[in-house]
């Protein structure tokens, strides 16, 4: 199989590394802007103190689609604020069965995807890591690693369970979801408060969790999340809050992707972690107030630095 | 009338300044603290574009509340956030019947006064006015001025009168309200979402008005405000939300108080103007979930400057 990372950050060069790495089936290709030289002349490598550290020597870095070609699976981890170079970028990649596999955050990414290249070529994963891009080709893990890896409409395929077990035997807990839509729904759960509130209050996961009122924000925004989830036909058990929270005690004070985003005054997703929640809950008549004053303060705050 | 202004910053100094300057009856004198020598030696000064500017030259400014002794009138301007220090300074200004009046912000600061000096001798004032204390002894106004005074409790009595009366002779729009916490409940209408979105958003009153999502906002909390004190038995009409977000277009790129605390590192009012309205809401068992988030950001944020 040959795959294609699109958006060599973070989330592309840790799976991506990974798949390269098992060798085998897998001959995986990245495309690269900034890190290209650096990549090309140190290769990539994952720092992780669960895992261990591991170096990747010889990694195909290209700087074009163009030079990658045609493949079986393109893995697109690009940051949702650069959809837009999507339909340039992914054409050279594309034979009549290639697959579409996006990483990306939040909601509205595979109907970009399908709208451009067709639906019935799209899939998405959705990654439960803690990353950072700490340097040129290097990414440090911090924990976790498991994928979810769902068809954009319907069950698993054939195909869906052979990308599952490329990741597999790479050494990524990965699984077949039977319905991708509703654990992204999931996965909000998480993201819009605690990525919301390391920007709305500059507070990382254990400043939330030890701030009483922060705390029962968070619980409420994961209420409001999975009612708007509920009324949009994907439903979330409330005692899933419980779970998150439980799950997220052990992470100290780390910083979601999109905090260390705003702080450094990168591009934050706003639209696809809660400016797509929100429209599809405004259009579902769902009342979010919480959501809702998140997503504005969020916005103004990005579109000012 | 002998009168002491407790807490010379802008509020105080203004209308400190005004009564000082209508001379006959008022005798006014300010307690200072970082400023008593420069005020000493300059005098105080207030620019306005509306009023012109004045200079008072000399100030009766005070080191101590023994210096002052007893008065008719204490002016409390004091920050809320130092409220802790008034049962220490405020005694040696007292008579039988000294009457305290705050013009402080939010609620509670009637109460507070009460359970130290006597409901009965307590009095409180709105100041509708811009004012930014730019120097040691130098007070910018931006407009407006309008002085609302009340009882504690009850209507206005001959004594109430006789303070309007003296400030209007100083030039100040004075005038007494029969509800003296229905206007609080008024004031923070306006300061609940103006003041926060300045913390919370960065942003200004003509930011707030033209970010289309953050004007939303506005009106929602003034409504959330309005509902809140309709539980607690002060009657606001909802067109009054009209009312305030008209009289603020033509305040510009003005920036409240507590955004400029904010941004200067100062103290900020967290608790007289969403603490204690929140919690007025809590135990009335009113719905206020964007006042709750507002104040849980704001004072998650003020603790952490």
């Amino acid at each position: 199989m040959k795959y294609a990372v699109v958006g060599a950050g973070a989330v592309g060069s840790y799976y991506g590394a990974k798949l390269a790495r098992s060798g085998g089936d897998c001959d995986v290709h990245f495309l690269m802007r900034s890190d290209l030289e650096a990549v090309r002349k140190n290769g990539l490598t994952i720092r992780s103190k669960d895992d261990g550290d591991f170096h990747l020597e010889n990694v195909n870095a290209h700087g074009s689609t163009e030079e990658i070609g045609a493949c079986d699976v393109v893995l697109i981890a690009l940051k949702t604020t650069a959809n837009d170079a999507l339909p340039q970028l992914i054409p050279p990649l594309l034979k009549n069965d290639t697959i579409l596999l996006t990483l990306q955050n939040g909601l509205g990414n595979e109907e970009f995807l399908a709208r451009h290249f067709g639906a019935e070529r799209v899939l998405g994963g959705l990654c439960f890591v803690c990353l950072n891009r700490v340097a040129q080709g290097v990414v440090e893990h911090f924990g976790h690693g498991t994928l979810s890896i769902g068809e954009f409409h319907g069950p698993p395929q054939p195909r869906t369970l052979r990308i599952v077990e490329d990741f597999q035997r790479s050494g990524i807990e990965a699984k077949a979801v039977q319905n991708l839509i509703t654990e992204r729904w999931r996965k909000l759960v998480w993201n819009i408060p605690f990525n919301g509130l390391g920007i709305a209050a500059r507070a990382n996961v254990e400043e939330v969790l030890r701030d009483e009122n922060l705390h029962a924000s968070t619980r409420d925004l994961m209420r409001e999340t999975i009612e708007v989830a509920a009324r949009c036909g994907h439903a979330i058990p409330l005692d899933f809050i419980d779970f998150q929270i439980a799950r997220s005690w052990p992470m100290g004070p780390y910083r979601s992707s999109s905090q260390i985003d705003f702080e450094n005054g990168r591009e934050v997703e706003v639209e696809s972690i809660w400016g797509e929640p929100y429209r599809q809950a405004v259009a579902a008549g769902a009342n979010a107030p919480r959501l809702e004053m998140l997503y504005f303060l969020i916005k103004h705050l990005v579109a000012k630095k």
